[in-house]
């Protein structure tokens, strides 16, 4: 069964938003067994939506559209597809009930005439009731094709998708059991782990499917299979598995579903009671960002002291005026003793310090641009670790981060 | 002038990544007069790439293709373009040369030959040099119209798009004379400005366009003149400013270049000789981050102390003990204490202080979710300010670092 999706809207194609209703769309129709053919992001064009949908229908029995419903004159879709299926809008009362309950409720202004027009719909489609909005999703048969609208509105559109949709087109469709499981690896790249598995991966039966999906010093193998029984195609996506691990063995670091290290980690410390701290120089804040995003974050993180210039290493970690001296900013007993100031003032179990040059130039750091130490303080004792990051400061940071994380991971792994 | 994205490969259509890249790029060619009239995500497989690129060339003058070049075999955008120009592949001793400098001086791994076949490229594409990464650009010249292929990483890409490839389009082809400029408010929403400014915006002339740019508290208006003299159109659109300004004096705050506002403070302080620091509690560090993503940062930037815990707040930035047990750890004595201890700490000119509830729970923080306090320290004194960010976590984040800057800002105009 294969899906394609189509977002109409402007906002997308001049870079004003980001299509994160694809993410979505694609993610739950890919756990339900439909695959996405194609997302096209158009114009709010009639012809051009048009043209659109008679491209999609050749490569797909799904198509999903989302936007152009709102009340305003840009926006065509409902018009377009009274156009493209020979249809009219008729007057629907459930929905006009909707929208004047909406108004009452939650708008200040008055409802007006543009309001009450959302409830007329295409005489042909059954209409999918949208609980946040006043835009009604639309549901078309055409022969063996469906073709759907959803309002553009993030959580409107995925409040259809889980009540209306997703249980529609199972009802409607045959659909392959699809099972997928990601293996992790760190510390090689792309291209020796495709050699050292290349016999493997080319003995793959044809039902699983293997990507590489690296990204700033690691990678992430994820296998996909399809079939007809869910729990045949788990065993052997994990035969597979369980044959492909003894040889990447050094860098293999876990399989999971799609969860980040730093949700890994936070789990691992709130289960074992343990705190984290951390000391950030070079990264700038980023390692403590990454893992207060999450909710839940004040049950294992301190904090970090964020220590951007030289002289706030000494009065905030009390990192010595000598040491500094002596070895540089960017080195390795700096990053042993913010690691160790930090577990000091923040109190907790492990600390994670950074310090690096960034660049885009050598400044007056004394080091290279690329250059990073991460210390490693835990209850045992403190270790650091030199890397070279590469020549774009974006990435120093951010495979900074991943790298102290994944430190961090295997020391709490023993 | 025309351009149609096609972004290759599978990650997108499993819902794994958003397609960042298409923002960058709609956002880039949109600057110099080019529009966007299709963005496609498909999948990595020969003749579907191919069907994208027949479909796009009907619409488009230059279609820019991204992602499935790395070296395995999953990654087949090269060999397709080959196929699709009836062309073969050649050595190209540069890019080996520039391969084999990167494996040297920054992978562990020795280079193999499937990172050698990274030099082996189409012999009739014009390479465009990846300074960052092992994946050259590429550019074909097919009639009038012009294929591009990129590498999917998004530091690799801009790069390449901001050094060769838009410079190439403004070279190749006849661009229409365009000019942006965006007038900054804050503090009233999208619609209630439409309303105040209706007047001024019908009379606008067909040659200027209007884009409002919602955003977390704030709203930009974009003013994007195009016709074939650059000075001609420039003061068009600055006769227009000058006439909404009035119109829009209390929630004014600026006009700009598409610089970021943290790129604006950056350049203040240095050039005023003077520093800052942050405490940051609900932000976590965020503040710290946005700060730090440009070089040069360490010119006027000291530090961010990330107090998460309540502890760390007192032992780290001297916020006394009683004064949270009093009133609450968010609250406006505390934003101000924690600005005034970052201020002293870290011996700054200007420091702010965040401390919210981010949600998605009340927690044990006494405050409903998304209330939040922001301190600002000066030489003069310390304010603090109150806020309700909504309930996302990651918006209320989001939000009270805008916020957060914004006051920072305005107080650097007086």
């Amino acid at each position: 069964m294969k899906a394609e999706l189509v977002s109409i809207g402007d906002e997308i194609l001049i870079g004003q938003i980001v299509n994160t209703n694809s993410v979505f769309l694609a993610t739950e129709l890919n756990k339900i067994g439909v695959e996405i053919v194609q997302i096209s992001s158009v114009s709010d064009k009639k012809e051009i939506i048009i043209n659109a949908l008679d491209e999609a229908r050749k490569r797909a029995n799904i198509i999903i559209m989302t936007g152009g419903l709102g009340p305003t004159k840009d926006d065509v879709t409902k018009h377009t597809l009274c156009e493209y299926f020979d249809d009219h809008l008729v007057k629907n009362e459930y929905v006009l009930e909707h929208i004047e309950n909406i108004f009452e409720k939650y708008v200040t202004t008055p409802i007006s005439d543009m309001n009450r027009q959302q409830a007329k719909l295409p005489s042909k489609a059954t209409i999918l009731p949208n609980q946040f909005g006043t835009a009604a999703g639309m549901w078309f048969m055409d022969q063996e094709q469906v073709f759907i609208s959803l309002p553009g509105v993030p959580y409107e559109m995925e409040a259809l998708v889980k009540n209306e949709v997703l249980p529609k087109i199972q009802q409607q469709f045959v659909l392959p059991a699809l099972y997928h499981k990601t293996i992790l690896t760190y510390g090689l790249g792309e291209s020796v782990i495709a050699e050292r598995i290349a016999d493997w991966e080319n003995n793959l039966p044809d039902s699983i499917k293997l990507a590489y999906l690296p990204s700033l010093g690691r990678v992430r193998l994820r296998l996909s299979g399809k079939g007809t029984e869910l729990e045949i195609i788990k065993k052997q996506v994990n035969v597979q598995i369980e044959k492909v691990i003894p040889l990447i063995e050094d860098i293999y670091f876990g399989t999971d579903e799609d969860q980040s290290i730093e949700f890994i980690i936070a789990e691992k410390l709130s289960r074992l009671g343990k705190t984290l701290s951390c000391a950030e120089s070079c990264t700038g804040g980023a390692i403590a960002t990454r893992l207060t995003a999450h909710p839940g974050a004040s049950s294992f993180f301190k904090g970090s002291a964020v220590t951007y210039d030289v002289g706030s290493k000494t009065t905030l970690l009390g990192v010595e005026r000598e040491m500094i001296n002596q070895y540089g900013v960017v080195s390795s007993p700096v990053a042993t003793a913010m690691a160790i100031g930090a577990q000091k003032k923040y109190n907790s179990d492990f600390a994670i310090a950074t310090t690096g040059n960034a660049g885009p130039t050598r400044g007056d750091l004394g080091q290279e641009e690329g250059t990073v130490f991460i210390g490693l303080a835990t209850s045992e004792g403190v270790e650091s670790f030199k890397f070279n990051m590469g020549n774009n400061r974006t990435r120093v940071i951010q495979k900074t981060v991943n790298q102290a994380l994944e430190l961090l991971y295997r020391k709490l792994l023993k």
